[in-house]
């Protein structure tokens, strides 16, 4: 299947076709104006620090659905979704180190398995663009600077660590509208963490942790939102005896639209 | 201490007056324009199910904060406050059965209580008169009806239950500017659950659970917000060993204004 063609796809089909193994790759520019989800699924003893941690970290870690532990079905935002199908591809971890990287998580599933699906970038993205507010990266055919910052996530348990934001060069006098059309997006990331200098939350612009490095033009404004990589991270460091999760640029997509998230 | 004068303490000195038992009486009327909470404190045990509960049903349950189990020091909306001390009267129950209603909880206080601050309706009434939506039931001197919808929660783990909400009489063109205002604060239950025909939820307004009978003048309509009922009454039918509430109308005041919450 051509990425034309599975761009034309609902979410439904969508995921079908990644269940069947008939898309595998990256979700990058299908399921438009669809929610898109990080996806972090961990043992249900990590359940309440991790979801404490998410809670007081909303920026980077808007929480969408909790699962019931062992509970691979996503009802809230796509009607009988399996979590186990319905991503192209996956990361397993063991105490922290990846260990596979499976289209399916069939083989790997456990009974005290909790699902989080988490906000992500495509989201406000998305509304930015909508809006009138436009996306140097997508010009640029570039994926956006991520920076490990210097600011530290509210820990829960044995979460913790740093937020990790994401650059958008957006033009000044575009910058305020930025703020409004993101603030409506909490589970989306929600508004900017930081606007301007960099070096205020430890970041150096031409050093991405992830991501390239941006393009500014005349008038440029850097502008940081919180970003998904903060979690998983977290996970990272805690090193639970698994976690899988969705494997980078393989999002989960959701039957809901970007603006009709349930709250 | 009269109520004028406890009116003009700041958030710190009225929780020190509580501690002091200067002030044992309700806090209608104080802390202006400061954050009020609903307050729940159970064992460690039922902190993710009631976690996942608030977040599911973030109208009725709007998580402000959630301690360490054990920890009764509240340090993310007022600098040093301990809750045990600095609420004016508390609720104690056991096994879902009300057994005290004590002015401090340092004798019933658990090394596995989990604190929850829950936001309230002061937030979300306070922004409206602000913002030009009169309150009827602040001129007619009484409180808000308060019902129990026929709206079933999101149920979490032992937590399940109908949505309890409070209504209000607002003009009629002056509804989508109470909409506007309250979606601007999630913490304090956000916008709306229903607005008109109360018996689409099951509601019959002569008939409150809880409030007084409200009063409609010409041309308004009836506006249905979450209320921190809901969660109170998920609580008593879960039934754990223990659980600390506040006293009715007797609210934790913190530092940081309305507007001011971390999120």
């Amino acid at each position: 299947m051509t990425r034309e063609d599975a761009a034309k796809l609902s979410p439904a089909d969508l995921r079908k076709a990644m269940a069947d193994g008939l898309w595998l790759d990256t979700t990058v520019g299908l399921g438009l104006g669809y929610l898109h989800t990080n996806v972090a699924i961990l043992p249900e003893k990590y359940a309440f620090d991790f979801l404490l941690y998410c809670v007081r970290n909303p920026k980077p870690c808007p929480v969408i659905h909790v699962s019931e532990p062992g509970d691979p079905i996503i009802n809230t935002v796509s009607a009988g979704s399996d979590i186990r199908d319905d991503i192209s591809r996956y990361c397993v971890f063991e105490k922290g180190e990846l260990v596979a990287t499976p289209t399916s998580l069939r083989d790997y599933w456990r009974p005290d398995a909790v699902t989080f699906l988490l906000g992500c970038s495509v989201t406000f993205e998305q509304a930015l663009i909508n809006n009138g507010v436009p996306m140097r990266h997508h010009a640029q055919g570039s994926t956006p600077g991520v920076y490990i910052t210097d600011i530290p996530c509210a820990p829960a348990g044995q979460f913790a660590g740093p937020v990790v934001a994401s650059v958008r060069a957006i033009p000044g006098h575009l910058v305020s509208r930025a703020v409004e059309v993101t603030s409506r997006y909490p589970w989306g990331h929600g508004s900017p963490l930081h606007i301007g200098d960099p070096s205020l939350i430890g970041v150096d612009l031409s050093k991405p942790d992830y991501g390239d490095v941006p393009v500014f033009e005349e008038g440029d404004v850097p502008v940081f939102w919180g970003c998904g990589v903060t979690p998983q991270l977290a996970l990272s460091e805690a090193k639970p005896e698994y976690m899988f999760s969705h494997y980078p640029a393989h999002m989960y997509v959701a039957d809901v639209t970007s603006d009709n998230v349930p709250r």
